[in-house]
């Protein structure tokens, strides 16, 4: 049987307490709705976390035990404390995944972890189609060549990532702009998927080819079973040296 | 004084002999107003080369003489011969430029030496925004973030090239595609740059980022002053490891 | 249950026949110890094919069922014929698994798929230290951060193939040479992956993590199940523009 | 003429100061030794900078100036503040070129710019051999395909950084070790080199390729001549994309 991955879903959490429309759509969070898809899958072992939470949903016994998190942040970047971010980028540099949705481009966990402002440019909310970049990869498992978000908030190039070591999904939207929509990043011993869909006033989480991608990022993401420890630090050489290689 | 390049410009040059509306816009070969604009640059020595010439339009003696070849084919890859192909794809492996414009992507060059089928799908003329996707990158020296073209051959994804080394810009087109429209590969000891501006009845060579985009891409594709001889060959090292490293 | 994978191992298999320290290490061939180990997983349907078997060992029937060709070859590269080479870069561009292993990086196939002469310096048989680059990707489950191999054949940068989509391992050798021992490549819909070790006088099947690596590298280039059908086509899209996003 | 560029050679500046063997080499430190060669280059306007000048040695006036700026750090990383850190990695992101030596890949600015933890293991000083991976690369001018350093510090894989946009170099060392010596990383609209050599009780910065190196990587990273400005910004593009895209 699949090993048992422990996936935890942080949302801000805010607009769908302050906003009529967005509560309207995510009544319980756009996390809620990102975990009931999940839990569809038995291998994933699925918790939320938010920004008001206790220790900003991510006390150490947590995040310690995490193997995928999930991010969704929008307007309060900046509540985000700066321990935390150090947490979380430090321990995707020794394995775990990380996926940043949407907003979360600009989120500090994000910009920490890959070396970017994460800035773009970004407009009101429009036709979407996404394409399809490379059917080789198993993010992109399942879906056609390309699929269409009836509305989504328009984000623009330039984007300002690093060049990704995978680039799967490009994105057109109705005014004349495109964007690097899906992208994966190696980061240290860890893995990190960047997808551009998910505006708290659209309806995309519903989308079928939108929740394949995110099952199949979380599963892509998981943390390597390497064969050797990963910890953080630099050590010398010299014994080790001596004992194994200089005979 | 900067180096003397010698470019050649290889076009089919069938279309503008048959088509009244290639004829009108491009009277003496596409190939001729590329070689006009980058007659400006005199640090160029362009030339002009077609299939119908003797050889092709590469005899050993040109061919072994160029730094960069800009290759435009479109209706008669299938002519184009194998051994030409192989000669051309063995000089970039040893340094020669080679930048493919257009429907180049599916010239027999090309996809020998990028290792793709150069499959895409394509439609009708119509609105094209241009991005730029690394303003870090020489090819894009003067290059705004966007730039359009009224009129250009709908190119869309899934475009099967392999990554690139660096993925220049990407194209919106009205009918709701995009498209990687410019990339960097490095192959052997020689780099190629596609570009996808082109078409033989549209005006883009005459658009001046088209026009600086193709002259910065002639410049970044020169063959690199290596400090050793590269030469096509697999070499025993016995000798040279005795004497150079085994003391 | 997973799915069950297509595997050929395709061997040249001559020099087990001529050579009697060949014959003495692998007496049914090198092929035969790959696909021994292999068939532990009892996911894959191994089956083994050689150069002078009819239709080189690849019929029609048999390549158009593989999901992964796994390719060594050494001294006889020149007599895979043309026809065979050119069919097996064109499943892998919609999508079969291609291993080239050691000596292969010569082979026909793999300069085809890849875009590279396959360059590399080499010399003597000695120890040589792997290291592993990136622990995060599947090929390297289960591997240490390095193993030895106590005699292999030296392989020698410069090798002259692309900057690869995954740098998997480095490779140390004794007389002062390192090299780029195992990295992965994305063509079209396929996926491939080289690896170094397995000289013909070298027990390097033998050895536990090589192995590992080889198995993880089967289940990693394994077909991807596409959201779409992906055929050798190059098709206009006027209708499917105007149905689809037109409106 | 060629465009003057502004470099700052940055270093610690400690070590020459403490220790006998340092100070006998590097009598005014070992900046001043790389500001020596680079000012060989007449179109280079070159600084010293130390971590004990004020405002460690970039107040705004300098490092909002500088095109090019050259970081050696290695004992004293935690006494860079993070006010400067943060906006040195901003100015990369906007265009500016660094360029970590050595021990630089632990500095703070390296790794808020990279996304890394920069771990790495090493030892004793020993002999080293740096292979040329990419001839195709301005870096690599003039570089023959190896060359050897008598006695550098051993510095081994796993290195933890991202994969490079270009792998330059790989270096051998005798203890049994490889290392990715040389690696150029887009960042932003900047670009980044990482350049092993360098430790302090060496003489690499005396060996004519190692200067060869540093000189042509830092016209390589200088500012791209960008055809727009580029802010640290994330703008709204509502009405822009009216005016120009919709009618």
């Amino acid at each position: 049987m699949a090993k048992q991955l422990n996936v935890v879903v942080w949302n801000e959490f805010r607009h769908e307490k302050t906003k009529e429309e967005v509560k309207a759509l995510y009544p319980n969070g756009l996390h809620a709705v990102i975990k009931e898809f999940l839990d569809e899958d038995t291998t994933l072992n699925v918790r939320l976390a938010a920004l008001d939470d206790p220790d900003q949903g991510l006390p150490d016994e947590v995040l310690n035990q995490t193997d995928v998190l999930i991010w969704w942040g929008h307007k309060s970047h900046k509540d985000v404390s700066d321990e935390l971010t150090q947490k979380i980028r430090d321990r995707v540099f020794l394995g775990m995944g990380f996926i940043a949705l949407h907003s979360g481009h600009h989120s500090k966990p994000f910009r920490a972890i890959i070396g970017t402002n994460g800035n773009l440019s970004w407009g009101r909310n429009q036709k979407e189609v996404i394409w399809n970049l490379m059917p080789s990869h198993p993010i992109t498992k399942g879906i056609p060549d390309h699929f269409i978000l009836e509305s989504e908030e328009l984000y623009s190039e330039p984007f300002y990532i690093p060049q990704p070591d995978a680039l799967l999904f490009g994105a057109w939207f109705e005014d004349g702009h495109i964007f690097r929509a899906g992208a994966c990043f190696h980061r240290g011993a860890g893995k990190v998927f960047y997808f551009q869909p998910g505006h708290e006033t659209c309806r995309s989480f519903f989308n079928p080819y939108v929740r394949t991608i995110i099952r199949n990022a979380v599963h892509w993401a998981a943390p390597n079973e390497t064969g050797y420890e990963i910890t953080d630090e630099c050590p010398h050489l010299l014994d080790k040296v001596t004992d194994e290689f200089s005979k």
